[in-house]
């Protein structure tokens, strides 16, 4: 076995948490650490995690291959250069779609300087569910795919309403309404004396929110109204050369921090093999982020 | 928008036919014509291909930048070799899974030497598939895929007991049986004064039906019994870093030649933008297979 990747995590949410686990899973990969704001740094770990090696700089963890940033979506972009600057590859998970192009520009431009890598949008979706649409695509060029997402907590989502003022605690909801079209649930517990209605005006007109059909309700307790299970539906009738009605669909149920901090160990694996620069899953070899070599994976799954 | 790509396709059977028809629907590529062998060159094209250039040698057709190689599976790599030692690229659906490694490495070789790239098992199984089963490996890198075909029509099989001696034509079914496991019906019509029980055995201890519950059935005309529809099922049940219960489904109900075709063309795409070697399609970029630029794939599918 050669010599394994070592990784660590910025950030302990969700997904910081179950990216430790999946590096810790991951036979290939050592955990150097968890790198965490000087802010949090005397906050105590949670005892699972005891004896992990903690600092406000990576550079006081040893030598680390790739970092996991499991920061939240807008800082995520910035937290990426600081590392990428100084020559550490980066996973993220950004999810602001609208937003990729730019981002991966910016980064790959950064990361080409530092000679390093970035892989980004690595969750899934923007991520897997992304190579699902290119293969939906390159299958039967005309055609319309949906992607149905939920009933599900979404991540994202739920970041941004508990980073509007006023806002204790919150849970999105996201509900496939069929074709491509959802509702969104906000559960949110005020502050004392936050005005709802401020509130509420804050969520709708987030981009998050400001495109779907947004219901917003108050209550006491949002942490008895969490679970993190997730999923998607994506179909696709569409037609390969003249031949028309081929059907697709691609479908999962998941655990969403889990799935998400999977795909970006797996995506960091990728990162250690490809030339300096930002990528998007569709534009890395989907056998990249298997550990091991290639000729086992032919054998195995073509 | 830059040159079209010129493409010939090899051979006319099920996937020729639905070659030229996805390279003429495909709007960044040109028809340089239709490679036959000799011996079919004096028979009459069907008159949808009136006009269509047809030659036994490449050459004769224009500067080709790839071609598409609808011919028998085992013959394939053989044919793939002259095309690739004149720097031609090559194209394939070869379907014989337990040879796909031995395959690539012989063409890579070649393809190298030659300057020319080989995209080998550019079909839907091995093809697409493989790449989501890729796909569930790295989202759960620990679990149980299944892959359940049909029920379909399997062109490979039914190529092979074609060419069993008193054939005069044949079918072969599959039958999904669950988990992974498949059952084939044979519906051969004999060639007079053939020996049903020689072509029994001769289907039994084929490759292609050895390792599955096989029945042969005789029957007076196949011709009527032939539907090209096919389809699977492909299922994942796996942990995501120490998360289980991760559950994933892709299923496709297609017109089997048309999306083989189609999986080619895309994958001629890809041949134009590798570097010489051969590649199975987990080994290439998912956007590589799509028209245009990346960042308009990302913008659209990410």
């Amino acid at each position: 076995m050669s010599k394994r990747i070592r990784a660590a995590v910025v950030g302990l949410g969700n997904i910081g948490h179950a990216a430790l686990e999946a590096i810790e899973a991951a036979d290939d990969f050592e955990l150097a650490g968890l790198v965490r704001r000087k802010t949090s740094l005397d906050r105590t770990l949670p005892r699972a995690l005891a004896g992990l090696p903690v600092a406000a700089d990576v550079a006081d963890l040893g030598p680390v291959d790739v970092v996991l940033l499991a920061t939240p979506t807008r800082e995520t972009p910035a937290i990426a250069r600081t590392y990428l600057e100084r020559g550490i590859r980066t996973v993220d998970s950004f999810d602001l779609h609208g937003d990729i192009v730019r981002v991966r520009r910016e980064l790959h431009a950064v990361a080409r300087a530092g000679g390093a890598v970035a892989v980004v949008a690595a969750g899934w979706d923007p991520g897997t569910d992304s190579v699902v649409r290119a293969l939906f695509e390159l299958m039967a060029p005309r055609g319309i795919t949906t992607t149905n997402f939920g009933p599900g907590m979404s991540m994202g989502h739920t970041v941004a309403v508990k980073a509007i003022p006023g806002v204790r605690d919150a849970l999105s909801l996201t509900i496939p309404a069929g074709a491509g079209v959802h509702r969104r649930m906000v559960y949110v517990a005020l502050e004392p004396g936050a005005d709802p209605d401020a509130v509420r005006q804050a969520i709708l007109a987030d981009p998050y929110f400001a495109h779907d059909e947004t219901h917003v309700a108050f209550v006491d307790d949002v942490e008895r109204l969490k679970d993190v299970g997730h999923g998607v539906v994506m179909e696709r009738k569409g037609t390969s050369g003249r031949t028309a009605n081929q059907r697709f669909s691609f479908e999962m149920r998941i655990h969403n921090p889990a799935l998400t901090a999977q795909v970006m160990v797996s995506a960091a694996r990728a990162a250690m093999r490809l030339q300096p620069g930002a990528y998007t899953l569709i534009e890395i070899p989907p056998v990249a982020f298997l550990p091991g070599d290639v000729e086992t994976w032919i054998a195995r799954l073509v």
